[in-house]
């Protein structure tokens, strides 16, 4: 038995910004975490959190301070026993939820809480998240999505039938990556705010080291962005693949005018052309510019855009976020979702700790939802990752599967002390 | 020449949940504001609010106070001098924005925000909002909008031949509301948490008042619908228009099988009937329940999709709300959308405040943008008006013009402090 007994938020803030580390068409930020610690009455403790870009921390932080009486005092296997009472105490809190619903700061601060929670329900059962997730039976997992509002795209029987299929040859594919590792791409080569002969560098360096398929920023003026994309391609060759990144900047019509421009370079997919909540400009865009890929999600609010998405053929990949949405119970609707429709899984990364938490989701997505590694990437940078207990590991631009018991999420003590907002010596 | 020299923002909530009003599937609030007043260089003031449901203020709050930096030290006329500008310091934050983009806690501040300066800018002018906007030319309109992002569905040209257009004949449109005041409808007969003899008596006092469109709450069981809606049928006669509304609670079969129940009534509209964010999902609903007109808006995130709504033919009544969106700019992009797509507006009331503000939006609508009456009402709510120095006044179930200088956002000094979280007297 354990017992939540307390649940702390810490403002934590890294000076990102100055660097042009991060910086695309949209966003120039100070990566930070709205990180929550859950105590319990044993030696246990849960930690989760929301990335977010810096200035607004305090804003997902005071969500969280809201949200928190819903788990203080729960007995962690009560809440578990009845998991769609308990995700619903958050997503549909009868006062809370006009804020959203389900999206947008009080969106991202239930995705903290429900995190912190499921890694500590991974930590008592001593599991990485990944193995927990692919060990629990298929009625448990089934009955901690919330099928309300997406179940005229996917009903629970289809999703027991895809969790059930999962079981199948899971051995073996843990074994294909215990032995290889899991594919990964590098965004760290073509931030908008890198001059040149930067994005040369980096880029000859990345291939040198083993990566094949490389992000490049996109949305600045045009001739830069052809300009950028002949430097990477030139550098990495015709068969590594290379994949662009609007970050929202574009309107629909914009996007397919663009990426006329840039098809030359063949890139592999178009990341977030226009805006996240634009289903049918989606669409519009993917029938446009195929057989290049539409890929979208960090910012996408909830499973409902993403059923959408699979409805309306408008994406490629599904680029899910692991605390955007409301944590594991959202996320495992959104590979259900995808797994349903065909489409890849190649999870969005980067900012803190993101790497260290989609892995987890990735190689669970191969074990027992998507089963294939045809088209799945982790995105990998490399920003970061030594303030975290657990980093992510990779090897020839491969991940390692992580092994320690929980989602990765424990930031280290000193790294939060350094870098807590505003009192931190970092900050002070 | 007046320059913004402060941001106060005040957590003001009213103790509404006891009494079972404003409840329905979904919502049981303490209807608050996020109240945002400017003081300025000389005796003007702004003031601007978003609605809230209570728990959770605080974090609106947060929102404004971090956004509050982009207008304080601002000298108004230049504020309006580039007005695109001005709206995107706001809701493009290049670090702000990654809580959004656009939707949530930040974007209802945003609203908070942009309505306070705005009704600066009316009060300056000596004019209520409806005459501001209505007066104004239409390249001063036009440059406010924000078209990114639904340029696909509306230009800049398209938008100033709407606006041109209704200068033809806004006399005669003024004079014929001032004899007549605005159509309207009252939600006050039907909320999910009164008993049935409480919906028949209130149901037969608003018909006796001279209201002739009323909205009940539906999405508790559906007989308990059913049965509250033969009341209410049977007390209006059938002429008067029916409406009702499931505040987002059902799925989208689920939406379709119970309007089938419910269509005996000869519902007008169904309004919410499913997920705010599901724009196919509401097409689905729209094709199936037709002629009854799908409506919806009060929760819609923001302009893109409002624009997708309609170009999926989604929605038969655009709902717009006026401080969920990024205030008067945003809505007015809203309200271009309709006008294109030849879709009514009937906004969103009710909540704190939200009755004082929309009659502007529809009196400008009919003066200026839509130009016509022919299913325009605006929705009435009897609560909480004596709060505000300038409430609504309405006659025979029709809203009268407001006459004073700005946006009617002003809370009576009073009531601010009765009703203040959590040191007032009505908290304490």
């Amino acid at each position: 038995m354990t017992t939540i007994t307390g649940v702390q938020v810490h403002d934590v803030r890294f000076p990102t910004a100055a660097a042009g580390d991060g910086s695309d068409s949209i966003n120039r930020g100070d990566y930070s975490a709205t990180y929550v610690e859950l105590s319990t009455d044993n030696t246990l403790t849960g930690a989760g959190f929301t990335f977010t870009n810096g200035r607004g921390n305090e804003i997902t932080c005071a969500a969280v301070r809201a949200l928190a009486p819903h788990v203080v005092g729960k007995e962690l296997t009560s809440l578990f026993a009845e998991p769609l009472d308990f995700l619903r105490s958050l997503t549909a809190d009868p006062q809370l939820r006009w804020l959203g619903p389900e999206k947008g700061a009080l969106h991202m601060a239930t995705g903290a809480l429900v995190n912190a929670v499921w890694d500590l329900r991974a930590k008592a059962a001593g599991k990485p998240m990944w193995k927990l997730l692919a060990s629990l039976p298929t009625a448990e997992l089934v009955a901690c999505v919330d099928f309300r509002h997406i179940d005229d795209a996917l009903t629970p029987s289809e999703a027991a039938a895809i969790l059930d299929k999962g079981l199948d040859g899971l051995a073996d594919r843990l074994s294909i990556i215990e032995q290889q590792g899991f594919p990964s791409y590098t965004t760290s080569v073509g931030w908008l705010g890198y001059p040149d002969e930067k994005v040369r560098d980096l880029t000859r360096a990345a291939y040198a080291e083993g990566w094949r398929a490389m992000k490049m920023k996109v949305g600045g003026p045009i001739e830069d962005d052809v300009r950028r994309a002949a430097i990477i391609r030139a550098e990495i060759g015709p068969d590594a693949l290379l994949m662009m990144d609007a970050n929202q900047i574009w309107g629909v019509d914009e996007a397919i005018a663009n990426m006329a421009r840039l098809a030359e370079f063949d890139p592999y997919w178009i990341e977030e052309p226009t805006h996240p909540d634009d289903v049918l400009g989606h669409a519009r865009i993917q029938r446009a510019v195929a057989p290049i890929r539409v890929a979208t999600g960090e910012v996408a609010a909830n499973r409902v855009i993403f059923k959408q998405l699979l409805q309306a053929e408008a994406i490629g990949v599904v680029q899910v976020d692991a605390c955007r949405v409301a944590g594991i119970p959202e996320v495992l609707a959104e590979l259900l979702l995808a797994a349903k429709f065909g489409v890849p899984v190649c999870p969005h990364a980067g900012g803190v700790g993101l790497c260290e938490l989609v892995q987890h989701l990735s190689i669970f997505d191969y074990l027992r939802v998507g089963t294939s590694l045809e088209g799945r990437m982790i995105e990998y940078v490399d920003h970061l990752h030594e303030h975290f207990t657990d980093p992510v590991r990779t090897r020839d631009g491969r991940y390692l599967l992580p092994a320690r018991p929980g989602y990765s999420s424990d930031l280290r003590p000193a790294s939060m002390a350094e870098f807590s907002f505003p009192d931190g010596p970092a900050w002070s």
